[in-house]
């Protein structure tokens, strides 16, 4: 049944389709922006109407979203060949296969980025813009769900708009969002939060009720939150991190209410934020990306008070839980645009705590966020740059080893740099924590060196150190065997080789 | 002859006394902050003493400035000893050695950062603060000289300042500062500057003269910029960058005002800047640095009308013609703070173009600006990241090749990133021109290989991409050779040597 209550601009409703009319305005060529942000309010009816046309029709788009899908919708998509372009983010399997055999060209961009480059024209303009919203407002206005993403900047730019109402999302979600467009004609407009829960913009994203082509409607949850259980590896990195952030507060640095928080999704990040509500920290904020179950575990636990995000991915439970009692939450929690929540201006402002998974550090303190052996993604940077780069501090978490230790995730050198040492200020392992403040490189290496490296891998890289501050350098590096523990794991399995090699 | 009229505070004319007796106020392990920005603006006479003094008693300091000094101050200082720790920029060839013989500790920074570094504790507190004056005013207040860089906030933190009265700068500078110190007890401030012309702030640096603990008069000039003379390849380069410029503004994405320019200091800007004089364009800004000649040439013609840096580093010719008619510039340039000038937040707001030099380039994208084979500086990253980051237009400008044709600048793969393939959206050599806004990885590569590569290292370079397309992955690579070309030339003497050795 569709709950037309929920459409309340009263012509609208004779625009109401089944997903597959509204996916035949989706032609070649053409240029979709789509609501969904870490699989999060995304199109549950129309990309997958749309993925099975372009099977049938050869159809080839541009696909720009906030960043992941989720209901496998972007590997089916792959799999059709509809997608000739495909931008900000994306962490699906299938299409992940496909980028990498160079199949589908894919802008791996900063988050905070792809609005500003869709106004700039630095990207083609958008043709449909594809939302999913609670419901439609009496002016054309639009509710978003669960996400905010790029949805405003998409359905501002859009010539058409497909709206699909997921009946699964309560009506009571409206007023949670925060809508701002920073455009401006001579640049971008101040953003002027100063506190993480300041509201700037609107709760709705304004539309034009005339653009508005299709209504489809949908009852389906978004994908769920994997919820990750941690191991011992993670809780002994949370464990050091809450150490060190104990250390800080009893410096004078920081406060028991830290600073805003930023962090990563996965299971370390959990364990952080798990042990949060463990330790004696109070009146808690995030200034993130995902507000996820570890977010209202600590409102819960009355350690948070407040959480902005661009959107909530959160497991089933944990989604029945909030929705059952929504109105303890509502205040509490605020969705923006994330060129809003990842704006290097408001980051620098509210002095955050960026905590971000690495895939591999070296011993300068490089972090390689998303690239194996230097060529094939997993999933993209995301927002972490926007996070690093202009952090109050700068926090990468990894485990010192993979793959039962055959993989050391700190290395001579990354074989991909997305976040250069100015902008990483401390790496935790489970071995420990390197603190990298105000350190020159070779100081950080031997801080790495002692506190971060598995002790199977601290001869190899600390002979490497050793012998390339022989031959001297400020940043002192052999290029010759830069990568040779990579090119030993690529023709042995194991980065464990070379130094049984050279023994 | 001290002209006394220069300290308008009563009983600070008791303070002066001759650069060794005020350098005698440093002493071991202090950290002291000292003006001095592209070599304007710097200690002349109490730093030049401390290393006199230092070689003598063997005293180590940490010095920070704002970024490079002149008169050779830092290869005294490094020459004597007198530097444990150097932060966070320096230019000074026999400083450099010694960084990388790994005998000094140096903390290559981004410009924008060492104020907020010191405010939230993360780098030592300053003792002492030595600063370059035009005058102390009536309450103790600072008028700077020919750079504002990192003044303001060392004479906030310092527990000493040591003021040098430069006599050979006319009084009548006050007036072309905005001093604006950002903090603010829960993070920072919002920096209200919405053009480029905007003062948010005083034009002297506020000091409790209770804190001024010696008064050192000097009549000596900056070091004067050095004048480079363009070469054909910085001439072409320029042509392609106003071609690029032209079509912009063809396509409504630009207007002949372009937006406010960011310029990085050597032949190619310059030939760049000089250049923008010839062409369609008018009411030129800039939102850079550095104030260099040709911001003024271009004043001169007609076609800037406002210029803000954080110093002035002019020749000696336009030094003189500068000050001859001051009056008619004063209303024209504003100097700030380094924290304001490279600040991400007012960078993104006023949509800067920022053209800066590259030291290699690699085929998609990433750019290396400060490291010889990944191990040796040059200088320093300086304010490239800052501009490069948050900027409208990201340019980075490099000849294809160097050393009669050994070197290429276009490799494989950088042997140290500053600048993120994120960061970067056009390349230019003398070659061409590569436009990489909206393209994926592989699209850069072959735009790049396409436009900016010299003709020697073609077969090299493409061939290196065929054969990693061929492995595979979204940004392909080999690792096994990523550095060939580097590793040729450290064995031979030119990359040149691989391309042949394998036909």
């Amino acid at each position: 049944m569709n709950d037309t209550s929920r459409i309340k601009h009263t012509s609208l409703a004779a625009r109401v389709m089944p997903a597959g009319q509204a996916a035949s305005l989706i032609h070649d060529g053409m240029v979709v922006g789509a609501s969904g942000f870490t699989r999060s309010g995304d199109s549950k009816a129309v990309l997958a109407a749309f993925a099975q046309k372009a099977e049938n029709d050869h159809t080839r788009i541009t696909l720009m979203t906030g960043a992941s899908l989720g209901q496998g919708t972007d590997g089916a998509l792959a799999t059709a060949g509809a997608i000739a372009m495909r931008l900000p983010f994306q962490s699906d399997p299938v299409m992940r296969t496909i980028i990498n055999e160079g199949k589908l060209a894919y802008i791996d961009e900063n988050l905070s980025e792809t609005a500003a480059h869709i106004r700039n024209g630095f990207l083609p303009p958008i043709d449909i813009a594809i939302v999913e919203a609670a419901s439609v407002e009496a002016d054309g206005s639009i509710v978003p769900t669960t996400s905010v993403g790029n949805s405003a900047i998409f359905v501002q730019q859009a010539r058409q708009v497909i709206v699909e109402i997921n009946q699964a999302v309560p009506v009571e979600i409206q007023g949670i969002h925060d809508v701002f467009l920073p455009e401006d004609p001579t640049g971008r407009a101040i953003l002027p939060i100063t506190d993480v829960w300041q509201r700037i913009g609107q709760d709705v994203i304004t539309c034009d009720p005339q653009k508005i082509a299709a209504i489809v409607f949908t009852n389906q949850k978004d994908s769920p939150a994997e919820t990750t259980s941690g191991n011992a590896a993670a809780e002994a990195i949370a464990g050091h991190l809450l150490q060190f952030f104990n250390r800080e507060i009893a410096v004078g640095r920081l406060t028991p209410a830290l600073r805003p928080i930023q962090a990563g999704i996965g299971k370390i990040a959990d364990a952080v934020l798990g042990g949060l509500a463990q330790g004696d920290f109070q009146h808690l904020t995030m200034y993130s990306e995902v507000l996820q179950d570890s977010t209202f575990q600590l409102m819960d636990s009355g350690k948070m008070d407040f959480a902005s995000g661009s959107s909530m991915t959160l497991s089933t439970e944990c989604y029945q839980r909030v929705f059952a009692d929504f109105e303890n939450y509502r205040h509490k929690i605020v969705l923006r645009p994330q060129d809003i929540t990842n704006a290097a201006e408001v980051i620098q402002r509210l002095g955050i705590i960026a905590i971000n998974t690495a895939l591999e550090c070296d011993i300068y303190g490089n972090v390689n966020s998303s690239h194996i052996a230097g060529s094939q993604i997993v999933n993209g940077i995301g927002g972490s740059a926007d996070f690093a780069q202009n952090s109050y501090l700068s926090i990468f978490v990894t485990e010192s080893v993979t793959k039962g230790g055959k993989i050391s995730r700190i290395v001579p050198m990354v074989t991909h740099v997305d976040h250069s040492e100015h902008d990483v200020d401390v790496i935790v392992t489970e071995q420990g924590l390197a603190d990298l403040r105000g350190l020159s490189p070779r100081q950080k290496a031997e801080t790495i060196l002692e506190h971060c490296v598995h002790p199977d891998y601290h001869e190899e890289l600390s002979g490497y150190f050793e012998r390339a501050c022989r031959r001297g350098g400020h940043t002192p590096h052999l290029l010759e065997e830069a990568f040779r523990l990579h090119t030993s794991l690529a023709e042995t399995g194991s980065m464990k080789t070379p130094l049984l090699a050279s023994i």
